[in-house]
């Protein structure tokens, strides 16, 4: 699990006083990105180096509390479940007092660039699951 | 079943060349704005005059096909489930060939200004059922 | 001059209840787009058959009036200057009842994959003049 | 002047590759916020407490080089005049290795809920211009 800090602005709200509800899944991203970070990967050299890409599959997310403006917030990020081909992430948004404001996953599947399923590469694979509790299994 | 027109602009994707995964949520925004419009609803009415709101408490979106810069997109947007305090709507993403892009949910409850459930106004519910085939029951 | 309607969604807003402030240069895009479709240019078409692409070296917006969540606004987009490598794009921003709420300017280079300035295609920039009063001279 | 860092997100960026032009004025309002905040300053506060608004009147960017996904970037934000009811931001955006990659500035007036110039309040006159260089003068 790695956590993110995101400070909300105004540009994340709405006309409801509260973050436009969007916005989670770019929360959401800015997690997944640091995740991957602190594991020692990036996104952009699996896409150069490996002409891979890890396109969305399915996005889901339960809103609990309102974020606002201002909000100091946290996104904690961890790999569930890899598969050959995909990966399905979870999170959860935390503000500064400890309070859960949202959960959420997404499913990615890795892909080349004509679009069609195929291994993530072996070192992101080993990379990944480092300090992650997960299911690991075959299928897709 | 409502459809609105969509044309993606460049500020709606992102480097992988497509659609950027938050966007269909806006997307499907504009679907439920323009349903509530053509049951003669104005949800800006539902805030100002009976003081409700309809924040989301659950989304989601499965992702098919990318949507790209400039399709022209509709979204079909249905109202599925309608009890005392919430509503769940669904969403068909299609793509001016027919192509299926993605599909979606979000379920809304409906609020008072200090945030607690609340019934629908009568004629709110009366209205949104309009040539709708949905499941009407109890609970919240 | 062309004309493209936009229906503001709560997504565009802020909690000041109001379109936010970067959120017009996305609606100047939209209208840019249209402006294009209309003399029967696509942007798209720009970047792969012709290699050029035209990102935005300058951009301001003057904010008169507040655009709010359900406004139909009109985008007026007017092509003010061509030069041999680039295009200066002026913006009003009307609502449904007249009232003028922005206006802007985007001014943009005309370059190739590598970032280079290079001239517009002739095709381009016949189609781009027609109907429209505007300064064409030398220069960059 | 103040530093705000920022990490470019996926969502940030178009299909050109680079961060989208409007998102640029994110960035300057994150700047704003951090700004105010080094400062002892809150914008919450100012709407609650003194219920004064600071919306934007004039905004502008020249786009050098562009931002590009995981850049890390800094906005510089100063403040740079102060009248009594108004003010004037500028904003430098700088990669990590030190490159420019835009400039920009944003007027706001300062108004009451119905949307008429007033003074800043006196309080914030003076902690806004702690440490900065600035043309204060009378005038709207």
């Amino acid at each position: 699990m790695e956590r993110t800090e995101i400070r909300v602005i105004y540009g994340d709200t709405d006309q409801m006083g509260v973050v436009y509800y969007a916005n989670y899944l770019r929360f959401f991203e800015a997690g997944r990105n640091e995740f991957l970070r602190a594991k020692g990967l990036r996104y952009a050299e699996l896409e150069e180096r490996h002409a891979r890409r890890l396109p969305v599959a399915q996005a889901g997310v339960t809103y609990r509390q309102p974020a606002r403006y201002d909000d100091l917030l946290a996104v904690e990020t961890s790999l569930v479940k890899l598969r050959r081909a995909s990966a399905r992430f979870e999170y959860r948004l935390v503000r500064e007092d400890g309070a859960l404001l949202a959960t959420g996953f997404t499913v990615h599947g890795c892909v080349d660039p004509m679009g069609s399923l195929k291994r993530l590469p072996p070192e992101w694979v080993e990379r990944l699951c480092v300090g992650e509790a997960l299911a690991r299994a075959g299928g897709g």
